[in-house]
Protein backbone atom coordinates (compact mmCIF):
# COMPACT_ATOMS: atom_id res chain seq x y z
CA UNK A 1 0.00 0.00 0.00
CA UNK A 2 0.81 3.58 -0.80
CA UNK A 3 -0.10 6.25 1.37
CA UNK A 4 1.52 10.04 0.13
CA UNK A 5 1.24 13.27 2.57
CA UNK A 6 -2.17 13.32 1.78
CA UNK A 7 -3.35 10.10 2.51
CA UNK A 8 -1.37 10.44 5.86
CA UNK A 9 -3.08 13.61 6.36
CA UNK A 10 -6.77 12.51 5.92
CA UNK A 11 -6.08 9.21 8.31
CA UNK A 12 -8.20 9.62 11.40
CA UNK A 13 -5.89 10.67 14.62
CA UNK A 14 -6.08 7.06 16.15
CA UNK A 15 -4.66 5.41 12.87
CA UNK A 16 -2.30 8.01 11.98
CA UNK A 17 -0.94 7.51 15.75
CA UNK A 18 -0.89 3.98 15.09
CA UNK A 19 0.50 4.24 11.34
CA UNK A 20 3.54 6.32 12.21
CA UNK A 21 4.48 4.31 16.14
CA UNK A 22 4.23 1.42 14.33
CA UNK A 23 6.37 2.14 10.20
CA UNK A 24 9.50 3.38 12.59
CA UNK A 25 9.59 -0.84 13.90
CA UNK A 26 10.99 -2.12 17.12
CA UNK A 27 12.28 0.30 19.46
CA UNK A 28 13.78 -0.24 23.29
CA UNK A 29 11.44 0.22 25.77
CA UNK A 30 12.64 1.80 29.63
CA UNK A 31 10.98 3.21 32.44
CA UNK A 32 12.40 6.57 33.69
CA UNK A 33 12.63 7.39 37.57
CA UNK A 34 12.68 11.13 38.56
CA UNK A 35 11.75 12.73 41.76
CA UNK A 36 10.11 16.22 42.48
CA UNK A 37 11.76 18.64 44.99
CA UNK A 38 9.06 17.81 47.29
CA UNK A 39 10.07 14.15 47.40
CA UNK A 40 7.49 12.63 45.38
CA UNK A 41 9.02 9.91 42.98
CA UNK A 42 7.79 9.51 39.32
CA UNK A 43 8.03 6.93 36.90
CA UNK A 44 7.19 7.45 33.34
CA UNK A 45 7.53 4.60 30.94
CA UNK A 46 9.33 5.54 27.11
CA UNK A 47 9.84 4.48 23.75
CA UNK A 48 12.51 7.13 22.54
CA UNK A 49 15.63 6.81 24.46
CA UNK A 50 18.49 6.64 22.03
CA UNK A 51 22.01 6.77 21.80
CA UNK A 52 23.72 9.97 21.56
CA UNK A 53 27.30 9.17 22.11
CA UNK A 54 29.80 7.12 24.29
CA UNK A 55 32.43 9.52 25.13
CA UNK A 56 31.06 11.54 26.99
CA UNK A 57 28.62 8.46 27.64
CA UNK A 58 25.20 10.57 26.21
CA UNK A 59 21.73 9.03 26.28
CA UNK A 60 18.75 11.21 24.98
CA UNK A 61 14.98 10.53 24.91
CA UNK A 62 12.07 12.67 23.50
CA UNK A 63 9.19 14.04 25.55
CA UNK A 64 5.57 14.32 24.38
CA UNK A 65 4.34 18.07 23.96
CA UNK A 66 3.33 19.49 27.15
CA UNK A 67 -0.09 20.22 26.15
CA UNK A 68 -1.18 16.66 25.80
CA UNK A 69 0.44 14.90 28.92
CA UNK A 70 1.11 15.86 32.43
CA UNK A 71 5.07 17.13 32.65
CA UNK A 72 5.98 15.74 35.61
CA UNK A 73 9.48 13.63 33.99
CA UNK A 74 10.28 16.98 32.21
CA UNK A 75 9.38 19.25 34.98
CA UNK A 76 11.43 16.92 37.44
CA UNK A 77 14.58 17.00 35.51
CA UNK A 78 14.36 20.59 34.91
CA UNK A 79 14.10 21.38 38.33
CA UNK A 80 16.68 18.11 39.92
CA UNK A 81 19.16 17.69 36.72
CA UNK A 82 19.26 13.83 37.92
CA UNK A 83 16.83 11.20 36.40
CA UNK A 84 17.12 7.37 36.04
CA UNK A 85 16.64 4.85 32.93
CA UNK A 86 15.80 1.42 34.04
CA UNK A 87 15.19 -1.99 31.62
CA UNK A 88 11.62 -3.16 32.00
CA UNK A 89 12.29 -7.15 32.58
CA UNK A 90 9.89 -9.45 30.90
CA UNK A 91 7.37 -10.00 34.24
CA UNK A 92 7.15 -6.60 35.10
CA UNK A 93 5.41 -5.69 31.28
CA UNK A 94 2.19 -4.93 32.27
CA UNK A 95 3.02 -3.00 35.80
CA UNK A 96 5.77 -0.95 33.53
CA UNK A 97 2.87 -0.47 30.72
CA UNK A 98 0.82 0.94 33.61
CA UNK A 99 2.79 4.34 34.48
CA UNK A 100 1.69 5.28 31.09
CA UNK A 101 -1.99 6.12 32.77
CA UNK A 102 -2.42 9.95 34.00
CA UNK A 103 -1.89 9.99 37.41
CA UNK A 104 -2.15 12.86 39.59
CA UNK A 105 1.55 14.52 40.33
CA UNK A 106 1.16 13.91 44.26
CA UNK A 107 0.75 9.97 43.39
CA UNK A 108 4.05 7.91 42.55
CA UNK A 109 3.63 5.72 40.00
CA UNK A 110 5.99 3.11 41.87
CA UNK A 111 3.25 2.96 44.54
CA UNK A 112 0.25 3.05 42.49
CA UNK A 113 1.83 0.42 39.91
CA UNK A 114 3.49 -1.91 41.92
CA UNK A 115 6.85 -1.19 41.26
CA UNK A 116 9.61 -1.22 43.89
CA UNK A 117 12.17 2.02 44.09
CA UNK A 118 15.55 1.89 45.57
CA UNK A 119 18.28 4.53 45.59
CA UNK A 120 21.78 4.28 44.95
CA UNK A 121 25.21 4.99 45.85
CA UNK A 122 23.71 8.64 47.05
CA UNK A 123 22.64 9.27 43.33
CA UNK A 124 19.88 11.37 44.05
CA UNK A 125 17.09 10.19 41.35
CA UNK A 126 15.13 6.69 42.30
CA UNK A 127 15.66 3.81 40.41
CA UNK A 128 13.77 0.55 40.13
CA UNK A 129 14.83 -2.11 41.81
CA UNK A 130 13.89 -5.06 40.18
CA UNK A 131 15.79 -3.47 36.98
CA UNK A 132 18.80 -5.62 35.81
CA UNK A 133 20.00 -2.58 34.07
CA UNK A 134 20.22 0.55 35.96
CA UNK A 135 21.42 3.94 34.44
CA UNK A 136 22.22 7.36 36.52
CA UNK A 137 22.26 10.33 34.43
CA UNK A 138 22.42 13.98 35.15
CA UNK A 139 20.58 16.12 32.74
CA UNK A 140 22.65 18.06 30.09
CA UNK A 141 20.71 20.11 27.65
CA UNK A 142 17.66 20.54 26.02
CA UNK A 143 16.71 20.67 21.93
CA UNK A 144 13.50 22.34 21.39
CA UNK A 145 11.81 20.67 18.23
CA UNK A 146 9.70 23.41 17.21
CA UNK A 147 7.87 21.91 15.02
CA UNK A 148 5.61 20.20 17.79
CA UNK A 149 6.40 20.85 20.71
CA UNK A 150 8.30 17.87 21.85
CA UNK A 151 12.00 17.72 22.95
CA UNK A 152 15.03 15.89 23.33
CA UNK A 153 16.15 15.47 26.42
CA UNK A 154 20.31 15.12 26.63
CA UNK A 155 21.92 13.25 29.41
CA UNK A 156 25.15 12.18 30.65
CA UNK A 157 25.03 8.65 32.06
CA UNK A 158 26.61 9.14 36.09
CA UNK A 159 26.09 5.40 37.21
CA UNK A 160 25.53 2.25 35.80
CA UNK A 161 24.57 -0.96 38.10
CA UNK A 162 24.51 -4.14 35.72
CA UNK A 163 24.13 -7.39 36.66
CA UNK A 164 27.60 -9.05 35.26
CA UNK A 165 30.03 -7.53 33.00
CA UNK A 166 28.65 -5.24 30.07
CA UNK A 167 30.24 -8.04 27.90
CA UNK A 168 27.70 -10.59 29.23
CA UNK A 169 24.70 -8.48 28.40
CA UNK A 170 22.34 -9.90 26.04
CA UNK A 171 18.88 -10.23 24.34
CA UNK A 172 17.53 -11.95 27.81
CA UNK A 173 18.49 -8.40 29.45
CA UNK A 174 15.90 -6.14 27.07
CA UNK A 175 12.65 -6.21 25.50
CA UNK A 176 11.41 -3.56 22.77
CA UNK A 177 8.06 -2.29 21.84
CA UNK A 178 6.08 -2.29 18.27
CA UNK A 179 3.33 0.93 17.93
CA UNK A 180 2.18 1.42 20.95
CA UNK A 181 0.94 -1.28 22.82
CA UNK A 182 2.88 -4.58 21.82
CA UNK A 183 5.88 -6.06 23.53
CA UNK A 184 8.60 -8.33 22.50
CA UNK A 185 11.54 -9.74 23.13
CA UNK A 186 14.56 -10.49 21.16
CA UNK A 187 16.00 -13.63 19.47
CA UNK A 188 18.78 -13.67 18.19
CA UNK A 189 19.63 -13.86 14.53
CA UNK A 190 23.67 -13.56 14.57
CA UNK A 191 26.42 -11.44 15.59
CA UNK A 192 28.77 -9.84 12.43
CA UNK A 193 32.25 -8.50 12.52
CA UNK A 194 33.21 -4.91 12.59
CA UNK A 195 33.42 -3.54 8.97
CA UNK A 196 36.66 -2.77 8.08
CA UNK A 197 37.67 0.32 6.53
CA UNK A 198 37.02 0.20 2.55
CA UNK A 199 36.42 -3.19 2.30
CA UNK A 200 37.16 -5.80 -0.44
CA UNK A 201 34.34 -5.98 -2.71
CA UNK B 1 28.59 -4.31 38.97
CA UNK B 2 28.80 -1.12 39.34
CA UNK B 3 30.32 1.52 37.48
CA UNK B 4 30.62 5.18 38.77
CA UNK B 5 31.76 7.98 35.87
CA UNK B 6 35.37 7.88 37.03
CA UNK B 7 35.08 3.90 36.30
CA UNK B 8 33.12 4.85 32.60
CA UNK B 9 36.27 7.77 31.79
CA UNK B 10 39.03 4.76 32.89
CA UNK B 11 37.34 2.10 30.29
CA UNK B 12 39.50 1.49 27.03
CA UNK B 13 38.31 2.96 24.13
CA UNK B 14 36.82 0.07 22.71
CA UNK B 15 35.09 -1.33 25.79
CA UNK B 16 33.33 2.13 26.65
CA UNK B 17 32.32 1.78 23.07
CA UNK B 18 30.95 -1.75 23.76
CA UNK B 19 29.67 -1.15 27.01
CA UNK B 20 27.48 2.14 26.06
CA UNK B 21 26.91 0.71 22.92
CA UNK B 22 24.51 -2.16 24.89
CA UNK B 23 23.37 -0.51 28.02
CA UNK B 24 20.69 1.22 26.46
CA UNK B 25 18.94 -2.14 24.52
CA UNK B 26 17.52 -3.32 21.60
CA UNK B 27 17.19 -0.71 18.88
CA UNK B 28 15.77 -0.82 15.46
CA UNK B 29 18.37 -0.89 12.67
CA UNK B 30 17.57 1.03 9.08
CA UNK B 31 18.96 1.66 6.29
CA UNK B 32 19.06 5.34 4.99
CA UNK B 33 19.53 5.93 1.26
CA UNK B 34 20.19 9.43 -0.61
CA UNK B 35 21.31 10.66 -4.01
CA UNK B 36 24.04 13.06 -3.94
CA UNK B 37 24.23 16.26 -6.40
CA UNK B 38 25.74 14.74 -9.05
CA UNK B 39 23.38 11.56 -8.87
CA UNK B 40 25.69 9.11 -6.59
CA UNK B 41 23.58 6.70 -4.81
CA UNK B 42 24.63 5.99 -0.32
CA UNK B 43 23.26 3.85 1.83
CA UNK B 44 23.86 3.64 5.49
CA UNK B 45 22.98 1.68 8.30
CA UNK B 46 21.13 3.28 10.76
CA UNK B 47 20.62 2.34 14.66
CA UNK B 48 18.86 5.69 15.58
CA UNK B 49 15.71 6.01 14.21
CA UNK B 50 13.75 7.50 17.01
CA UNK B 51 9.56 8.79 16.56
CA UNK B 52 9.11 12.24 17.22
CA UNK B 53 5.44 12.89 16.31
CA UNK B 54 2.58 11.40 14.70
CA UNK B 55 1.03 14.68 13.38
CA UNK B 56 2.79 15.87 11.06
CA UNK B 57 4.85 12.88 11.17
CA UNK B 58 8.18 13.11 12.10
CA UNK B 59 11.21 11.03 12.71
CA UNK B 60 14.42 11.61 13.49
CA UNK B 61 18.24 10.40 13.74
CA UNK B 62 21.67 10.86 14.98
CA UNK B 63 24.47 11.45 12.68
CA UNK B 64 28.10 10.35 14.05
CA UNK B 65 30.77 13.18 14.24
CA UNK B 66 32.01 13.95 11.39
CA UNK B 67 35.25 13.77 12.76
CA UNK B 68 34.71 10.35 12.86
CA UNK B 69 33.23 9.21 9.23
CA UNK B 70 32.66 10.33 5.85
CA UNK B 71 29.63 12.83 5.65
CA UNK B 72 27.81 11.08 2.85
CA UNK B 73 24.46 10.61 3.99
CA UNK B 74 24.22 13.75 5.64
CA UNK B 75 26.04 16.29 3.09
CA UNK B 76 23.65 14.91 1.11
CA UNK B 77 20.38 15.26 2.73
CA UNK B 78 21.92 18.86 3.34
CA UNK B 79 22.42 18.97 -0.20
CA UNK B 80 19.07 17.55 -1.90
CA UNK B 81 17.03 17.58 1.17
CA UNK B 82 15.46 14.23 0.63
CA UNK B 83 16.09 10.59 2.13
CA UNK B 84 14.30 7.86 2.43
CA UNK B 85 14.36 4.74 5.44
CA UNK B 86 14.09 1.43 4.69
CA UNK B 87 13.35 -1.79 6.93
CA UNK B 88 16.23 -4.00 7.35
CA UNK B 89 14.64 -8.23 6.24
CA UNK B 90 16.10 -10.35 8.07
CA UNK B 91 18.17 -11.95 4.95
CA UNK B 92 19.52 -8.74 4.29
CA UNK B 93 21.28 -8.63 7.42
CA UNK B 94 24.71 -9.18 6.46
CA UNK B 95 24.48 -6.87 3.74
CA UNK B 96 23.07 -4.43 5.44
CA UNK B 97 25.97 -4.38 8.11
CA UNK B 98 28.34 -4.62 5.04
CA UNK B 99 27.33 -1.19 4.65
CA UNK B 100 29.04 0.73 7.71
CA UNK B 101 32.05 -0.50 5.78
CA UNK B 102 33.70 3.26 4.71
CA UNK B 103 33.38 3.60 0.96
CA UNK B 104 34.89 6.36 -1.30
CA UNK B 105 31.81 9.17 -2.38
CA UNK B 106 32.21 8.02 -5.70
CA UNK B 107 31.04 4.58 -4.52
CA UNK B 108 27.48 3.53 -4.32
CA UNK B 109 26.67 0.86 -1.38
CA UNK B 110 23.86 -0.09 -3.50
CA UNK B 111 26.29 -1.33 -5.89
CA UNK B 112 29.09 -2.63 -3.30
CA UNK B 113 26.74 -4.28 -0.71
CA UNK B 114 24.78 -5.86 -3.30
CA UNK B 115 21.53 -4.09 -2.52
CA UNK B 116 19.19 -3.36 -5.54
CA UNK B 117 17.51 0.33 -5.53
CA UNK B 118 14.45 1.66 -7.21
CA UNK B 119 12.64 5.42 -7.32
CA UNK B 120 9.23 5.07 -6.60
CA UNK B 121 6.63 7.50 -7.29
CA UNK B 122 9.13 10.56 -8.23
CA UNK B 123 10.42 10.50 -4.90
CA UNK B 124 13.72 12.48 -6.18
CA UNK B 125 15.72 9.56 -2.79
CA UNK B 126 16.35 6.13 -3.30
CA UNK B 127 14.94 3.25 -1.62
CA UNK B 128 15.62 -0.48 -1.37
CA UNK B 129 13.94 -2.40 -3.86
CA UNK B 130 13.50 -5.48 -0.80
CA UNK B 131 12.56 -3.79 1.97
CA UNK B 132 8.94 -4.35 2.94
CA UNK B 133 8.76 -1.17 4.61
CA UNK B 134 9.63 2.23 2.44
CA UNK B 135 9.73 5.40 4.18
CA UNK B 136 10.18 8.68 2.01
CA UNK B 137 11.57 12.15 3.77
CA UNK B 138 11.70 15.96 3.83
CA UNK B 139 14.38 17.16 5.49
CA UNK B 140 13.17 19.28 8.17
CA UNK B 141 15.54 20.57 10.31
CA UNK B 142 18.87 19.57 12.24
CA UNK B 143 19.51 20.15 15.91
CA UNK B 144 23.40 20.09 16.61
CA UNK B 145 24.19 18.19 19.97
CA UNK B 146 27.59 20.54 20.85
CA UNK B 147 28.83 18.25 23.67
CA UNK B 148 29.89 15.59 21.31
CA UNK B 149 29.74 16.91 17.88
CA UNK B 150 26.38 14.98 16.62
CA UNK B 151 23.33 16.13 15.22
CA UNK B 152 19.58 14.85 15.14
CA UNK B 153 18.27 14.90 11.42
CA UNK B 154 14.26 15.80 11.40
CA UNK B 155 12.58 14.92 8.72
CA UNK B 156 8.59 14.50 7.57
CA UNK B 157 7.53 11.40 5.93
CA UNK B 158 6.21 12.53 2.77
CA UNK B 159 5.34 8.88 1.25
CA UNK B 160 5.36 5.64 2.92
CA UNK B 161 5.02 1.88 1.13
CA UNK B 162 4.18 -1.43 2.71
CA UNK B 163 3.37 -4.75 1.17
CA UNK B 164 -0.04 -4.35 3.35
CA UNK B 165 -1.95 -2.29 5.47
CA UNK B 166 -0.36 -0.90 8.36
CA UNK B 167 -2.49 -2.66 11.03
CA UNK B 168 -1.18 -5.58 9.37
CA UNK B 169 2.72 -4.59 10.54
CA UNK B 170 4.22 -7.13 12.83
CA UNK B 171 7.46 -8.47 14.17
CA UNK B 172 7.92 -10.19 11.48
CA UNK B 173 8.66 -7.15 9.76
CA UNK B 174 11.34 -5.48 11.61
CA UNK B 175 14.70 -6.62 13.59
CA UNK B 176 17.07 -5.15 16.15
CA UNK B 177 20.16 -4.70 16.90
CA UNK B 178 22.30 -4.52 20.47
CA UNK B 179 25.63 -3.75 20.80
CA UNK B 180 27.05 -2.59 17.56
CA UNK B 181 26.97 -6.01 15.68
CA UNK B 182 24.78 -8.29 16.57
CA UNK B 183 21.01 -8.82 15.36
CA UNK B 184 18.23 -9.62 16.45
CA UNK B 185 14.24 -10.79 15.64
CA UNK B 186 11.97 -9.84 17.87
CA UNK B 187 9.12 -12.32 19.35
CA UNK B 188 5.67 -10.80 20.82
CA UNK B 189 5.32 -11.68 24.62
CA UNK B 190 1.86 -9.69 24.59
CA UNK B 191 -0.76 -6.63 23.47
CA UNK B 192 -1.33 -4.52 26.09
CA UNK B 193 -4.44 -2.11 26.25
CA UNK B 194 -3.90 2.02 26.14
CA UNK B 195 -4.32 2.81 29.41
CA UNK B 196 -7.29 5.11 30.76
CA UNK B 197 -6.60 8.13 32.05
CA UNK B 198 -6.31 8.01 36.05
CA UNK B 199 -6.69 4.06 36.55
CA UNK B 200 -8.56 2.69 39.41
CA UNK B 201 -5.43 1.76 41.90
Amino acid sequence: MLYETKDIQNLDRISRLKLINSICGIRGVHLIGTISPNKICNLAIFSSVVHIGSNPPLLGFVTRPNSEVKRDTYNNILETSYYTINSIEKNMVDRAHQTSGKYDSIISEFDACNIDSNFLNDFPAPFVTESKIKLGLKFVEKLDIKKNNTRLILGKIQLIEIPYSFDKLSNDDFIGVLGLNTYYEAKKIKDLEYVRIHPKI
